[in-house]
């Protein structure tokens, strides 16, 4: 039925970054609310950070608009313009091919919580504003390369 | 800035439906975020229903995904499987073409405000289970038949 039972929605952990960029994701986790929901034309999910933890690296989408709504806890959204602390009910969009990458950062002693939504675009590329990496992403799979095109093959 | 200020968002109230249903929507009003925000891909709205007021028409969306989540107050969750009580942090998902119609009332003597997102489809079809009505909307531009395809004139 519509209403979901956030019980049973299924939670991802882990990362699909390489490393050592997916150690840096631990104490993340999200919520499939979409997914569970049957959702397929855009991604919602419920994201956790526990004290210390990042939403992801630093980044832009290519194709995809997102929206994140604070719920609980406070964090920072980090972008090209600095630091800007988020509280719930605080609200931030990133639409598609904007350049200005963003994170979240909990630097709080409690977790906080945001949803976030993002369109899924059959082919999509993230770009990693603080790293030498870009995602490329098409029918699902995922394929780390630097910003140049090769293939990615570690910090550098 | 990626960051909304919720103060300089469009505020949306009135109903585009024609009468008797566009007076039925008082006390229903919507912050447009992701329209501030730039989002063109998917909407996303802050609805703030006074006591007694309603979402919508029950309804569904023929192309359109939609998900809710309660953020303040309470309200029901009506579909064709009775009434469901939505508290802050419930979500709803509605996948596009799922006949299941719904709405939002709130039956409470306080304000109740949900997050809800919508992709936008070019083409649309909107289909109001409990009236002989639907809309169809392309390019923005909505138009009311009763369910056979004619032209709505009034209630029947």
């Amino acid at each position: 039925m519509p209403k979901l039972d956030l019980n049973r929605c299924p939670l991802k952990t882990g990362s699909i970054y390489p490393e050592p960029y997916a150690s840096m994701m631990v104490g993340r986790s999200s919520l499939r609310l979409g997914e569970a929901g049957g959702l397929t034309q855009f991604g919602v999910n419920l994201v956790t950070l526990e004290p210390g933890a990042m939403s992801s690296l630093r980044h832009w989408h290519r194709n995809e608009d997102e929206f994140v709504m604070v719920t609980a806890g406070e964090c920072v959204l980090i972008d090209d313009d600095g630091e800007h602390p988020m509280l719930p009910g605080d609200c931030a969009a990133f639409p598609a091919n904007d350049a200005n990458g963003h994170h979240f950062v909990n630097r709080s002693d409690r977790i906080a919580q945001f949803l976030v939504v993002g369109t899924k675009a059959r082919q999509e590329v993230g770009t990693y504003c603080d790293v030498d990496m870009r995602v490329e992403i098409a029918d699902g799979v995922a394929t780390f390369t630097y910003k140049d095109g090769t293939p990615w093959e570690g910090p550098r």
